[in-house]
């Protein structure tokens, strides 16, 4: 039973209101990888980096558990490159410049060895890649989880289309689920896109918390509010990590364990905001973990007898 | 043990991307009565209206339990009127006339028969009013509620911060807070506008929920995820009659208590948007609110164990 996770490993640069950080590490499935990796291991990684990835950062995820075999290696191209600025409520932002590099034709190959995941998280990736590992995997995964931008409805739409066929929770920010839907209230957007594939969908509201939807059911968490978001890069993907990988863990992929899972994850992801890039994720403890899990159970707890 | 509420009762005009309304009763202290009736009788409400206010509305409060003993009926002016226009968001709206009428000139009158209110809610109105009746009561009450606005901020912030000092409870949403505060933070906005007075605050921010702060305690509820929101028009006011409405039924100012009462004041808050200005709020059931208290309990319990 482990978690196979797909995504890009890359180099980012960010600006805020609060600062602005030098090129650093970033990329979904590097996100994912720290956060997961504290509920469960090993994680098979699938992504490919240029010759300028540094080592020292391969072999700290090595060091985390998480099997490097599905990374390639492209010894003459470089890493993917994103650089951003966001705007003062961090909700929103303007990318200033996009390199793909590796990404422009980037074919994944799943390793023999990552054939008994069961767990199959896709981190935002251009859909026609997600989908060939879907292909390549031998057995259908227990639970495939898809993220995915609005970069992709914008310029690959009937691929994502098909990728969602083939999924059973989907992630996606409110814009993105308003996009996808053609529909503005969130609550209509999800019954359309659970009509698209997935089952289940999150809706990811940055500050102002997530939904998970599934049949009539709804569940909300919040964000824990916080004196300052200094950087929201990679928040989604931390989230996304925490979810996946309270799910592995505990092995029970049942709706009312999901809502723990989005727990899990809104925790991850309050900790990923604090510092740049994946910075506040690598030395977090389960102490740690558990004390911002509690943080989030007295923020949202009451009592109240209906007589 | 009785509930005071201080506000107006109006007339609205509102257009929103679903329709428009004709001229439809309205203002602070009408929904806060049709809010807080669910909870606790009898209401002892203070405002002014003019010769044009339908005697039908005030008996219909007056059925519902609401005194009316301290609202003045001028002859021969004009009952406050506001027009306004929401955008897609439903969180922002333009005002498109405002006409103060008996509003301009008002000196609110507390009864006699008022004096022995333990609870006042001091409705969305003209800071020196609201300062009038805190002067006015003989015995200080048990709890003190607030209301305001940005608009109040920006033409008599001494008068709205004299009036802070004395209350116990300020209810603002998320942009007056800002506004109040100069933080963009609500963790710190929160912080800085306990030191002026009030020991708790509640941060609405509309359809993103709401936040309620004591010292370094924070507590959230959401807002209900809704198909349609239909008018947004004193979904706050009606929030704030639930909160009051609540505590005052309960006898218990605790913290812990004030937390139900958020959800309750949400509860009753997801019902207003449902329709044009009061009209859902008139018909509804105790069997309707438990429900929707209920649904508030799916939307946000989870299970963890941290082990």
């Amino acid at each position: 039973m482990s978690l196979l996770v797909v995504g890009s490993m890359a180099f980012d640069a960010i600006e805020t209101p609060f600062g602005k950080s030098d090129r650093i590490i970033g990329g979904a499935a590097t996100y994912i990888a720290w956060s997961a990796s504290n509920f469960t291991k090993p994680i098979k990684q699938i992504s490919v980096v240029g010759y300028d990835f540094p080592q020292e950062e391969l072999d700290a995820l090595s060091a985390r558990g998480v099997n490097l075999e599905g990374v390639q290696i492209k010894k003459d191209e470089k890493s993917f490159f994103w650089s951003g600025k966001y705007h003062m409520d961090m909700n929103t932002r303007d990318t200033l410049d996009t390199q793909l590099n590796v990404l422009a034709n980037f074919v994944p190959t799943v390793p023999d060895s990552y054939q008994d995941c069961e767990f199959l998280m896709l981190g935002n990736l251009v859909p026609a890649v997600q989908m060939s590992v879907i292909e390549q995997l031998k057995n259908r995964p227990k639970l495939i989880v898809m993220d995915t931008m609005n970069f992709w409805m914008e310029i690959a739409l009937d691929d994502l289309k098909n990728v969602l066929t083939h999924v059973d929770v989907l992630l996606v920010n409110d814009s993105e689920a308003r996009e996808l839907s053609h529909e503005y209230s969130l609550v209509k957007a999800a019954k359309k896109i659970m009509t698209m594939g997935p089952k289940y969908l999150i809706i990811k509201k940055g500050e102002h918390g997530a939904l998970l939807f599934h049949g009539d059911n709804v569940f909300f968490a919040p964000a824990l509010p916080l004196e300052d978001v200094f950087d929201p890069t990679g928040a989604g993907d931390t989230f996304a990590g925490g979810f996946i990988g309270h799910l592995v863990r505990t092995k029970d992929i049942s709706f009312d364990n999901m809502k723990t899972a989005i727990i899990v994850g809104s925790a991850m992801a309050s900790f990923c905001v604090e510092k740049f890039g994946t910075e506040r994720l690598r030395g977090l403890t389960k102490d740690d973990i558990d004390g911002r899990i509690r943080q989030f159970q007295e923020l949202v707890n009451f009592d109240i007898e209906l007589v």
